[in-house]
């Protein structure tokens, strides 16, 4: 799936069209984006805050920070750390999360179907 | 104009909501962005790419490399330089260069009436 990712986000350079990004953002600043709902993922999958952010190459102490900022900003947190905190323990999504991240990638389609529509609307002037 | 812009940018700050971004593409990256459409409204302003870049803060160096990437993308030049070329003479937009800045503007206000109607639909669980 990572894989895959990747892969369609490098295909889309170079390509003209119409292309945007999408964030959702909290009181104070962004709260959920792209690289938020992958780290998300990763937390998911590795059930380690630590692994999950050697996993996308970023450093544990800004993923830290990166869970701090989207726990501080929702009702209720969407990743649970176990005792031991930073030193040790595990970490999981919550019920929350788990919505926090379905609710994304359907903003993010929709997102898509609307970038494609308005290029075929818009666009035919460069085409 | 310009303080009116800035100052709506602004005030989104620290606002929860959806956010977005949106450009076009061209075959070698960025075509129009929304630096890039004030850039040009700026060229039309002042009828020179050297005071546009001044009054952005941009570089004079910047900003025709940006100048270049537009036209260079672009079936015809959205900017025209008079005679004299990076040393003197002035810059004015031809009918393309209107057109894409008239294009971008009715793209990004669809654009904003799209993530409010979808933060209505689906942000309600933040709220």
């Amino acid at each position: 799936m990572h894989k895959k990712k990747a892969h369609s986000r490098k295909s889309e350079k170079g390509t003209p069209g119409l292309r945007g990004r999408l964030w959702i953002d909290g009181a104070a600043g962004t709260f959920l984006g792209y690289g938020r709902i992958i780290l998300l993922e990763r937390i998911r999958e590795y059930g380690s805050i630590s692994k999950a952010a050697w996993s996308m190459k970023m450093s544990y102490r800004h993923a830290w920070e990166v869970v701090d900022s989207i726990n501080g900003q929702a009702p209720k947190p969407l990743v649970e750390t176990a005792t031991g905190g930073r030193g040790g323990g595990g970490a999981r999504l919550t019920d929350e999360g788990e919505k926090a991240i379905a609710l994304f990638w359907e903003l993010y389609r929709d997102f898509q179907k609307y970038l494609e529509r308005r290029q075929k609307k818009s666009l035919q002037l460069w085409r």
